[in-house]
C-alpha cells in the first residue's frame, strides 16, 4: 500500500447478447457441448435413477411405454357385467331380466370386464327382483362403461420426448406404463471458489463481528441457490487468498471434477484483481467486461474444455452475471430450453437517467395502487444486496437509452409470483419501526399479503402519494409555525385531496451518542461545539425537518455543524455510523440507540401518521392493514419499544380538500 | 361377485371453496392450526438449519441483523484514501500535490478506510509526478468512493419478516448480517397410504405386464410430487388390501407421526369403498363428495386432530383433488400464501357442454395461432393421465355454466410456461409416428421448442386449420374419384386459403393381426367373416375413410363388419386392443403392428403430409419445424420404421385458391 500503482486497463465492454454468444462458441469449439445435439454434452452425461425419485430431472431419452393402461378391459363403474346384445329392446315398457352368475356379473370399478362381457350397466340403473334377479329398463350400448385396453397407454407409444423436465403427472405416467426407471441428465456439478485476502468464512468469526477490512464470505450461497434451482449441485471450497498460484491451483482442481467454475471476485481490472490473468493461464478469457450495470466486471473463459465463470465480488452484480450467464449456461448443459420469466407491465415511479451503451438493470418496488402497477425504483448500488431481497422485479434500460422518464412504460420481469403483489400494499415515506412491527404482524395475520415499505423519507412519501405511486406514506413533519405534526403538510402537498392520517406512534427523537456520552452532548445546541461530527439523515427525512427547526431555534448556522452534509436514509444507518465511530451523534428515535448499544439523549417528542388518501383507504387491502394498526397486538409490540408511546394508534384525522376548508379536520377514532 | 348389491349411497356434491372452507374450519377446531396465528401451527413445528442448507425454507420468525454491512467504512475503489479537506481548491489550473503514505493512502475496493481519511480518489484522476508524488486536478467531495458503515444492512435491522420462503438473495443476506442458523418451519410429514386388492406396486410386477385386474400403483408418485413441490416431505406406505380393519390400522399408525395422511382410492361411496367409513370411525368425516368433475369422490377428514384426505383413484380426479385441497392445507401448515399460478386469456377451441352445479376442470393444449391463444381441449376421462401430461393449462367451467360453445374466452391457468407455450408448433390431425420421430428431433434440435400434436384424426386436423385453431394438419385422405392424396379434400375444406401440402412419408396400412394371423385373414373382403371381430378408428380418420374407401370397392356393408362401431383414436391403441385379444384385426400401419409384436397384412400405401395454411408456412417458428422435415437424421429415423417409405419427406406441394385454379397445384422441392 505505499508505492504509486498504475491505472487499471479499462475492461471491454461487450453487449449482453454477444458476450453469451461468443462463451457459448468458444465452448462449443472446446467440446464443452455439441452444437445441435445438445442430447450427448460432454459436461453433463447420464444417469439412470428410479421413477420415484426423478423428480425435476430431465430426460436423456424419449420414453416408450411398456404397457398399455389399462392393460385390460376394465369396469368403469360399479354394476353389471353384459353382453349388450342380451340387453337388446330393454326399455321402460319392456324391462329385460337378467340373471346374477348366468348373463349378469356384479363388478367394481376397475375390475377386468369378465369374459363374454362387453358393456357395464351401473348398479343405479338395474332393478333388484324379488327372486334374486334382475331387471334393467334400457339397452345397454357396447363398450359403455368400460375403460379399454390402451384407453390411457398404448405400448409402445413415445410417452415423453428427451430433454422433458419431469414433473408429478409425468412420473405417475412412467410407473403406470412400466417403467420403473428412467435415464436423466446427470446433473451438473459446478464448483465455487470464493477468494479474496478480506473475505472470512461466518463460522471463522466464531459469533464475533467482523473487523475493518473484513468481509462475510456470502456470494457463494447465491451461486448455491441459482444453481440448484437450475438443477445443478454446487460444492464451494474454502475461501482462497489473493495469489495468484493458489488462485490457479484451486481452479485448476476444481476443473478436475466440475462441469463448471464459478470463481467468484477479483474479476475487475485492479491491482488486486488476479482472476482474469489465471484463468488466461489456464485457458482462454473469451470475454472481460460486458456492458451491464451493475455487473460489468465479468470473466467467459473456457479452462480445460470446461466453462469458467468470474464473478465480481458486488453481490447484486454476482447475481447479475449469474442471471445472465450461469443460468442458461446450466440450461445447455442440461438440454433445456433458456429459463422463461413472467413479465408485469408498469409505469415507472421516478425518472432514472443511465449512460448509453449499456444495458442497466433496476431493481424495483412493484405495487398495484389505483388500478396500475408501479415500479418503483430500489437502491442502485451494486453492493446493496438488500435491494436485491426486497425487490419485486428488474427493470432493463436498454443500451441505446439514456435512461427513462417517470411515468415511463416499462416491462418487469417478476422476482416474486404477481398474485403477491396484487397483495401488497405500498409505503413510500419515512422509516420507523412501527412500520416493521406492522408489516410482520400483516404478513402473520393475512398470509400472502405484506406491506412494502420504501424509506424516502416524509416529504418523498407525500410527493409520491400524489404521484399516485404508493397507497400510504409514513410522515412525521413538524410545522414550525404551529408546532404541529403533518396537517397542514399534506394540505400543501396534497392539494384537492381528501387524506387520512392514521395515527401509529408518538415517539421520542434524541441524539444517538455512544455508550456513556463521552462528549457530554445534552442537546442540538451542542452539535455545534468544535470536536463534534454529526452524521445526518437525508434531505426531506421528518427527522431533517426537526434537526433543522432546533437548529434554527437555537440560533446555529448548519455550516457549523461538523458532518451536516453526510447523509444517511433511516434511523439504523445513523446508529450504525455513531456505533462505528464515524460519528459523534445523529438526531435518531431511542429503538435504533438500543439496537446497537448507544446511549439517548431525548430531544422532542413528535407523532408518526400514515397519510392515506381517500381511494386508498376504501382499498379492501389498505382497510384490512389499517384495521391491524388498532389491534392490541400491535400496540403491546409498540408499546415494547424503547421511547415508544402507542396511544396515537388508530386515531383517524381527515384533511378535506382546500374548497370545503371549514370543518376540514375531523378526528375519529 | 355372486349375490345382489345395494345401489349405494349418494356422495354429496359440496361446492368447491365451501368445501375447503368446512375442513379448514374443522382443522382449526381440531387445534391442527391456530385461526389468525398460523406462526404456531400444532401440525409444523420449528426447526433450525444453516443458512446454507436454507434454500425453500419458510422463515418461522423474523430475522433481525447481527451485523451491519459493511461493518467499516469500505473503500469503493481503487485509488487513493485521503481527508477530503486536504483537497479543497484543487483545479486544472492549480493542482494539488500530494504525498504518498502521508496525506494519500493507497487502496483496493473493499479495504478500510484508513484513519483521518473520509474519501476515495479514483486511482484514473491521480497523476503520478516523478519524484514519487501525486497531483490531483479536482477537489475530492467528502465521503466520494466510500461505502458507509450499513449501507447495505444495519445492525438491528429486520432483514427478513415472518413467514417468508427463503431464496437465493436472502441466504447471502443473512450470512452478510451474522446470521449462520435460521429458525424455519419443520417440513410438514405427508404419509401416503395406497390401498386396494387391485393395486399392485411396479416392483412386485419383476417385469411382467400385470395381469387383468391388476392396476400398478402410481398415484402416491403423484402424492409425493405434489407435496414436495410444496416443500413437505412425503412416505409412502406398503399396499394395504380392501380390508377396512387393516385400512384403519394403516390410518392411525400413520397419524401417529404425521402432519397430514393421504388414503388413496375407496374414497366414493361404492360396495368396495371403505375410505369414509374408515376414516368416520377414526375421526370426522367433513366432507365426502365435491362439485368438481373430475374429482368428485374426495372425502376431507380430521382424525386425531389432523387432516385425512381421501383421494379417488382415478389419477386425474386425484391430481385436481391434491390441487385443490392438499396443496392449500400444505400453505397453511407452512403459514403461506395459497400458491399463485399465472394465467392466459384464450380462445375455447370446441363446445363443451358439462352440467350445471358443478365445477369441471378441461384439460387443454395450448397454442399461439395467428396472435391469438387457442385452448384446445383433451381427453375429459378421470382416468386418463396422459391428458394431464400432455396438457399446458386447465380451463374451469363454473358452477353457473352449462358448458362453454366453441370461441368462448376462457382463462386458462398454465401448467408450463407462457414462452414455452409460445414456441409451441401446435399440430391438429391425424396421427403418424413420423410426427412423435419430428417432435422429438425438433426438442433436440431447438431446446425449448416443442410440437404438440391432438390426435383427432385428418379431417378434424382440417377443420381445425380451417378454424385458425392449429399451425398445421397431418392428413392421408385418400380421394375416391381421383386415387389421390389429400389435395381435393384441403380444397373442399379450405376455400380461398392458400395451404401447403409438405409430405412427410409414404406408409404402408394393412390388417394388424395377431401373431401368425391364425384367422388366416388377407385383405378387407374377409372382416366380413362370421367370427372376426374388427376394432375401428374414429370417424374422420384417414384410415377409417381408407377402411370405408375399401370396403365399398369390396362390396361389402360396414353393418356386416363386427365392430364396425367400436372406435379407437390411434393406430397403437388398434394395436393394443388386438394384442390383447379384445379383437381380431384392425386397420393401421405396420409400425403399429411391430410395437406390440403383432403380425401385418399389407393393403395399401398411401401420403402422410402436413396441410399448412401461407400464414402458419411464414412463421418463423413453424418455418424451423418443416425445414426439419428435409433434414438426413429425419429421413433415416423414418425409413427405419416398418413400412414406412421417407421419399416424400420434404416435398411441397400448394395449393391455391379456387379463383385462381389454374396452376393451382405446383410442387417445389
Amino acid at each position: 500500500m505505499s508505492s504509486v500503482r498504475r491505472a487499471p486497463p479499462f475492461l471491454s465492454q461487450v453487449p449482453l447478447p454477444e458476450a453469451q454468444e461468443r462463451w457459448f462458441a468458444a465452448l462449443e469449439a472446446a467440446g464443452a457441448f455439441t452444437p445441435g445435439s445438445p442430447t450427448a454434452p460432454a459436461g453433463a452425461a447420464v444417469e439412470t435413477v428410479p421413477v420415484a425419485e426423478a423428480r425435476d430431472r430431465v430426460l436423456a431419452a424419449a420414453v416408450t411405454a411398456r404397457f398399455s393402461s389399462p392393460s385390460y378391459h376394465a369396469c368403469a363403474m360399479d354394476g353389471y357385467a353384459v353382453a349388450a346384445a342380451a340387453t337388446h329392446g330393454a326399455s321402460e315398457t319392456s324391462p329385460v331380466r337378467l340373471e346374477v352368475g348366468e348373463n349378469a356379473h356384479y363388478v367394481d370399478t376397475g375390475d377386468a370386464l369378465p369374459p363374454g362381457c362387453d358393456a357395464v350397466i351401473m348398479i343405479e340403473d338395474v332393478q333388484d327382483l324379488a327372486d334374486g334377479g334382475l331387471e334393467i329398463r334400457a339397452a345397454a350400448a357396447p363398450w359403455q362403461h368400460v375403460r379399454p385396453v390402451g384407453e390411457d397407454i398404448a405400448a409402445g407409444e413415445m410417452l415423453l420426448p428427451a430433454a422433458w423436465r419431469l414433473r408429478g403427472p409425468d412420473l405417475a405416467v412412467l410407473a403406470a406404463a412400466g417403467i420403473a426407471e428412467v435415464q436423466v441428465r446427470r446433473r451438473p456439478l459446478v464448483i465455487v471458489i470464493p477468494t479474496g485476502d478480506e473475505i472470512v468464512p461466518l463460522a471463522a468469526l466464531a459469533g464475533a463481528a467482523p473487523r475493518p477490512g473484513q468481509i462475510v464470505e456470502s456470494n457463494s450461497l447465491l451461486v448455491a441457490a441459482v444453481a440448484a434451482e437450475c438443477g445443478a449441485i454446487t460444492e464451494t471450497t474454502p475461501v482462497v487468498p489473493d495469489e495468484p498460484v493458489r488462485i490457479a491451483a484451486a481452479v485448476a482442481a476444481a476443473l478436475e471434477r466440475a462441469d463448471a467454475v464459478v470463481l467468484i471476485a477479483g474479476s475487475s481490472a485492479g491491482s488486486g484483481d488476479f482472476a482474469a490473468s489465471v484463468l488466461g493461464g489456464l485457458g482462454r478469457v473469451v470475454v472481460h467486461g460486458v456492458a451491464t450495470r451493475p455487473g460489468k466486471p465479468v470473466i467467459l473463459a473456457v479452462c480445460g474444455g470446461k466453462p469458467v465463470l468470474g464473478l465480481p465480488g458486488y453481490p447484486v452484480s454476482a447475481y447479475l452475471a449469474l442471471d445472465n450467464f450461469l443460468v442458461p449456461l446450466l440450461a445447455r448443459l442440461l438440454g433445456l430450453p433458456a429459463v422463461a420469466h413472467e413479465e408485469l407491465e408498469a409505469t415507472l415511479a421516478r425518472r432514472m437517467p443511465s449512460p448509453a451503451g449499456v444495458r442497466e438493470y433496476l431493481r424495483v418496488k412493484l405495487g398495484r395502487v389505483a388500478g396500475r402497477y408501479v415500479a418503483a425504483p430500489l437502491n442502485r448500488g451494486a453492493g446493496v444486496l438488500t435491494s436485491l431481497v426486497r425487490a419485486d422485479g428488474l427493470v432493463q434500460i436498454p443500451e441505446d437509452r439514456e435512461g427513462y422518464e417517470a411515468g415511463q412504460r416499462v416491462t418487469a420481469r417478476l422476482l416474486r409470483p404477481r398474485a403477491e403483489i396484487d397483495q401488497t400494499v405500498v409505503h413510500i415515506g419515512s422509516h420507523d419501526l412501527a412500520v416493521d412491527v406492522l408489516a410482520d404482524l400483516f404478513r402473520r395475520r393475512y398470509p400472502g399479503s405484506s406491506l412494502s415499505s420504501a424509506n424516502a423519507g416524509s416529504l418523498a412519501g407525500l410527493q409520491a402519494i400524489g404521484r399516485g405511486e404508493a397507497h400510504l406514506a409514513g410522515t412525521h413533519l413538524l410545522d414550525e409555525t404551529t408546532g404541529e405534526f403533518n396537517a397542514s403538510y399534506v394540505r400543501r402537498m396534497l392539494p384537492g385531496r381528501r387524506v387520512a392520517l392514521v395515527g401509529l406512534v408518538s415517539r421520542q427523537q434524541g441524539l444517538l451518542v455512544p455508550k456513556g456520552n463521552p462528549l457530554g452532548l445534552r442537546g442540538v445546541a451542542d452539535l455545534a461545539r468544535p470536536g463534534v461530527r454529526y452524521i445526518n439523515r437525508q434531505r426531506g427525512a421528518g427527522t431533517r425537518v426537526l434537526l433543522d427547526y432546533l437548529l434554527r431555534r437555537a440560533g446555529i448556522d448548519p455550516a457549523d455543524v461538523d458532518g451536516y452534509r453526510r447523509e444517511v436514509y433511516t434511523h439504523l444507518a445513523v446508529a450504525a455510523e455513531v456505533a462505528a465511530g464515524g460519528a459523534d451523534a445523529g438526531l435518531g428515535i431511542q429503538a435504533a440507540a438500543a439496537a446497537v448499544g448507544l446511549d439517548f439523549v431525548p430531544v422532542a417528542a413528535e407523532r408518526y401518521e400514515f397519510a392515506v388518501p381517500a381511494e386508498s383507504y376504501a382499498d379492501p387491502l389498505v382497510a384490512r392493514l389499517l384495521a391491524l394498526v388498532a389491534d392490541p397486538e400491535f400496540a403491546a409490540a409498540v408499546a415494547a419499544l424503547d421511547g415508544y408511546d402507542a396511544s396515537p394508534a388508530g386515531e383517524v384525522r381527515w384533511i378535506a380538500p382546500a374548497e370545503d376548508d371549514e370543518g376540514a379536520e375531523e378526528v375519529t377514532r
